[in-house]
């Protein structure tokens, strides 16, 4: 392995750790209710943006304790928003991570709460952190507003208007890929920085949402020639129902030059900070060419 | 008017003030989502749970700025769970105080983010409480658990599952009266309680959930005495849907015997505190005999 992936095999495993604790521990009723959190939780995936988090917080010198609740809390909506994401009126996708979605197990009317249940319990555990001191209650609106109506939730928004339309405009291509996609990631990545007083704040945030975007147009790309078996989830949709992507406004050449522009600035920003930084630069040459 | 009504009037009028500027500041893209907000925040209702709130903080001497954030939050979470109470996989109702259901405007997919979005914002709002201080962070979180997955969600979930099962057992219709409609009556009732240093806590918590079982004890009476023209909704479902209600394991006058007690109740509990209760003790007779 190179070390590129024994940390990521590290902080995926630490993050892991405390999923299984929280997943163990939830204890609500109905049966149904644990059983539909718990199922989404745990169908695995990259866990990239919790690893994002530690990463950057021990870039930062953060302690790790310190991080491990944000961390959960963004996993626990980036997981509602995939519930909510496939249910059959909006993206409708019978798959994710190569199992069936919440809403295939357990019905429409379980998968809405599913999703609002982890919503909610995202927040229980945000408010828990804020006893700690106005940073931590920094932190927590930071999440808060990069998964709200001015961020993730208006991206989804958009990108359900928009299905079917038939110009793509660069200016609302960026609104979805800023707000469906980046905010979250970039969630992950200021988080460190406010607890720590704001070190590194604006470099950080340019190289979240360069991030951010890179992943959607690499979602984009996969899209066209990724396959079922490495993505468990149903490919060439987004073409067939009209969605807003970035091949249809640059097509597919279009999209490869973009993303390794982005790649690039996300290695620029790196390189302008202190500390050992090889470790997120390797992450963006991945998310550059993950075939999953 | 009564006093009563005049005191309602003032508390009503002081939250939708609030609620106004709240809409009239919304800042949000695409426009249907600002939009498919709005227009479930503006329906009208009785607003209970703000008013209690309101005045529960009167009778504990708390300055009215320092709620009404709280009692804004407390109707957006009621707001958004009506949304997504109503869609076609859970309640599926078509109308709500009279008027076309969110989804029925919007489009499902719309409403599934418009209670999203609500549910978002209501807690950005109490992240924003939470830089004052600690009892401040200790009411927003009680919100957040009374409307979370052992709270209302957790009732909701209850109530879908037992939708059509034929014994309705006492416990569960116990579960699903304190989740699913008590706790969100008790958020307004306690929180001003918390923001007062606990002042009269157990008490008010005694109150407010047995004013919740009332509240949900005569909704199933008006289910299947009231008419549509004054609650605004369809009646005569919840029977017909095979939905677990008092009726069904008391009986309608089995219903209307323990509301009197409920009611007697709640009384009783504020006759054990100092200060002026008659507009609460008004508010739990209003709430036995209401007919909307």
């Amino acid at each position: 392995m190179t070390d590129y992936n024994i940390k990521y095999t590290d902080y995926q495993q630490a993050f892991e750790c405390v999923l299984t604790k929280f997943c163990d521990g939830l204890n609500c009723k109905p049966d149904i209710l644990a059983e539909s959190l718990k199922y989404s939780l745990q169908l695995g995936g990259k866990r990239i943006r919790p690893v994002l988090m530690l990463a950057v917080g021990d870039l930062l010198g953060l302690n790790r304790e310190r991080l491990l609740n944000y961390a959960l809390a963004l996993e626990l909506i980036h997981t509602y928003s995939l519930i909510h994401d496939d249910l059959p009126e909006m993206d409708n996708d019978d798959f994710r991570r190569g199992k069936p979605s919440n809403h295939k197990v357990f019905g429409t009317g379980n998968a809405i709460l599913a999703g609002d249940g982890l919503l909610n319990t995202a927040y229980s555990i945000l408010f828990s952190e804020c006893f700690n001191g106005n940073d931590n209650v920094s932190a927590a609106k930071y999440i808060c507003d990069c998964a709200g109506i001015n961020g993730m939730i208006a991206g989804q928004s958009a990108d359900l208007s928009q299905e079917n339309s038939q110009n793509v405009d660069e200016e609302m291509l960026d609104f979805i890929y800023e707000n469906k996609t980046a905010k979250l990631i970039m969630a992950a990545v200021v988080t460190p920085s406010i607890l720590c007083g704001g070190k590194y704040y604006s470099e950080l945030r340019a190289f979240s949402r360069d991030l951010g975007y890179l992943f959607q147009l690499t979602d984009d790309i996969l899209d066209v020639e990724g396959s079922f078996e490495k993505l468990g989830k149903s490919i060439g949709k987004d073409g067939t129902e009209g969605k807003y992507t970035g091949i249809k406004l640059y097509g597919l050449d279009g999209c490869k030059i973009q993303a390794d522009l982005l790649a690039e600035r996300c290695v620029k920003i790196l390189e302008g900070l202190d500390g050992d930084t090889d470790f997120l630069k390797g992450l963006a040459y991945f998310v550059r060419q993950r075939i999953y």
